[in-house]
């Protein structure tokens, strides 16, 4: 699939906008550099904060809001409040990492933009890599906060809720990372830019948005993944048979919903379906 | 009414920007153009996302907080949280399609964006359609994860609150719809953009909220609307009599209130007025 | 106080930005010209929906919640989410009416905006007039449609909550109104604009903001009012003995927020007071 | 450890973006300008406006939603409300003191900028004194308000709450300071603004979003200082044993979080420690 992507270069003679040609899949010359550990690092350092206060928070908010601890159940954060917690991290940390390592943060997203040939093969196994480690560890920071309310009120782990089956729960991975990872295609999109050179000031704002909505609509059903390095992170500090017997949803549901993003970005909104629908170029200059 | 409108071009000598003319009524030429059904796909796509995304939420909220089920009532995202929902992804949705459809989502947009001559009529009546079926989509993939509780709660559809009459749920709506088209108005002005080239860079921000407010105001009302695909998704998928009984208001409030605002910001705000005050011109240059 | 003001014009012969000559008090030929009843119509526009809007919240809020007709006391969008409509719905008219009447929606922003000579005395009486009726017909409009609830709920009015005294109430509407004025001359501010050209981009948020951040500290003190017209109007509809004796609160504390905070941006911050302590500068170019 | 820093200057030699000099420890002149003095103020001021609306709306929230006095526990604005006073303060007085004082109004950011060389010692010093003076006016305000709320209330003093040790009240210090200094690190990085220009646009929403997400997550564990002015300020005003017992924490937490978060900006991040690893640089030109 990807080695088809190299058509849409030229077919525009009068582009107003450079795409940068495809990431090669491995690149040697990149494991000499500095600036690839230390993307490296800001991926391993912002994936690790990120679960860190998202966790923090969710097992805050349940200790508040115990009933057999506290009278007051709306003490809390609330769930709005975990909600936000995601989202807005995701916009602080994107827009902090943006610079220096690309802000993924997400394994889901570093696979939709090795789909799209954005970063090599190599780059994004790595990435995928700093981050895991990164979610064990601040999974692994909040356990050592306090071991005991972390086992109590469940880990922070992605688990399939009561009354809900497996494909429903696959289901709701997919879109939602469907919507995270087409808006960062969005945000990212160099044709985009070169039109209107201010789009992309906002890029991390609706990028945060995306993963804040997705938070209201499905914690309910699994407790939100869309990212499989936090999902695999709380299974691994947690290690309940629970968090492990789901854990492929939160890897399959993802990939396949960043795959799908790719797949609508490049070549549905990009154009890159023209050629095969070569009748339409014949009557219009697009 | 959309025939006059063409007055505003010329009426001052030295403008700092660039009207674009008026869209034709019927334009052939854009039925053979690639980028016209990439974006009815997009608008399709959108639609779809922004019912999936709210009425999850919706149904999410009422299971987690039913008083039959669970003993905890604040154990959801809230009203607060719907609203959210509603406004964030409109926010995120306006700005992955701005640069392909418009970033419609919505046929009182499209309608109110026709008025103003900003879109032809074919191209106005396929995206209602776009729209529209998305949004049955949409709701009929939040119907498929879990019907009982779809049914349950209501299917997110539209209706008039007890104890509110129907004109006053047609007013809200009128009202709601002004606030939203009112804005899209106001951030996407060339006159606007040419002066004070930074705001658009805003713009998804301000359309986001306003829906976002508009649902904190008149949620206890009518659910609100002021979107008629999302009311008639919901209610094909619901299917229930009272849903169908009111739905004549979520289509005749949100394209009232879109007309009234293309008539304000065309012929109050943009100085389309001044000609018929042409008093005022003899002893001034605005 | 304002006569002095010019003196700021030459002080620093190099300067990097363009400070607008102070408005004249009176200026006749403003008064021939369409843009000028333009932007009261838009004053009047936009503080009628600021108010139809914000009260509506509040009186759907307490409707859904009120114990005697509901068990559900979370089932509404809570003091944020109303915190969230007054702010909210100042950031998106900013937005929308910026371009055209500078988008004050507020007798106090006008004030402090008369007092640093930024607009014209008639220009400033107008609007005044302008928001005050926008205020009643935007309350007026929620109480036609439920005048019951209208009355039940208090009607939106401002009124010292039990516990506070006077002195109290009006010290916390002149602080409110001096974090909202502060927040509008910064945004504001042309030596700003031209140093880091990107600022004012941003500036109808932090208004916004401002006022979002006044209403969660001070509802429980006042309701919050730090806006005249949304006090007058609110009182107007409601015309209880209460919310007339408190009246004077919610002119006298905003207007003078706003001169302070004219007073402290252009005499501490904009250098103003740098000719009276004429001894640094002969050490210093700043 | 300062001492080392220039040894970044002139490290490339084609650098597309300009490093401003480390500032001086001791700088005489910036004693002599007006500008300094003004700083302080908007330092004093911000800081004290920063207490003054979150302290008042911990009270309003306590005093709302008390138990003993109001069967409505649901009534305020919640923590959720808290965390966005806080988080939306930080926004709102970043955006209007960055061009006045740079918009620290937390001595952490400031120690940590002076650990990069941005500001020199004798500012870093009186602005500190200026934060804390600010803040203890700040909350000396709410005080005055309502006294006795204000005492019942816990006075919005930072404390250890039952459950954490010292060590993990110190560790969440560390980590909620560290997310917030490197997110005013990544903001201002003047290697950022010079590739993308527009970034900085958005630099006030991050740091205001970093408060509220720390604030979500510690809200529990230790009221969140992260800020040593506001944890000061408080405690003086409260003037309780436990407010004084813990005191030390959040002044060590916060300037360690500060001193790491100066270390990872510089050292890992801005490639500081690329001399140290030369052996890269023989094969790249990153």
């Amino acid at each position: 699939m990807t080695k088809d992507v190299p058509e849409q270069q030229g077919s525009f003679s009068a582009k107003d906008y450079h795409d940068p040609p495809p990431a090669p899949l491995i690149d040697p010359a990149e494991l000499t550099q500095w600036s690839f550990y230390r993307a490296l690092i800001a991926e391993f350092i912002a994936t690790l904060l990120f679960l860190y206060i998202t966790v923090l928070t969710v097992i805050g908010y349940k200790s508040t809001t115990d009933p057999a601890l506290n009278a007051d159940q709306c003490g809390g954060v609330g769930i709005l409040g975990i909600a936000w917690a995601f989202g807005g991290m995701i916009f602080v940390l994107v827009y902090c990492t943006a610079g220096i390592s690309g802000g993924h943060i997400n394994p889901a997203v570093t696979f939709g933009l090795f789909l799209a040939r954005k970063v090599s093969l190599i780059r994004a196994v790595m990435y995928m890599v700093a981050q895991c480690l990164g979610a064990i560890c601040g999974v692994g920071l909040v356990k050592a906060f306090n071991k005991s309310l972390y086992n109590r009120y469940g880990g922070g782990a992605n688990e399939l809720a009561a009354g809900y089956n497996k494909g429903t729960g696959l289901g709701a991975e997919i879109i939602g990372t469907f919507v995270l990872v087409y808006t960062v295609f969005s945000a990212t999109d160099p044709k985009r830019s070169a039109r209107d050179s201010h789009v992309p000031v906002l890029a991390p704002l609706p990028i945060g948005f995306a993963v804040f909505m997705v938070h209201l609509a499905t914690i309910p059903i699994t407790g939100t993944g869309i990212n499989p390095a936090r999902s695999l992170g709380a299974a691994v500090i947690y290690n309940k048979d629970k968090a492990w017997d789901d854990q492929w949803i939160f890897w399959v549901g993802p990939f396949v919903g960043a795959a799908i993003a790719a797949f609508y970005h490049q070549f549905i909104l990009r154009a890159g379906a023209v050629k095969a629908l070569g009748s339409f170029r014949s009557s219009s200059h697009v």
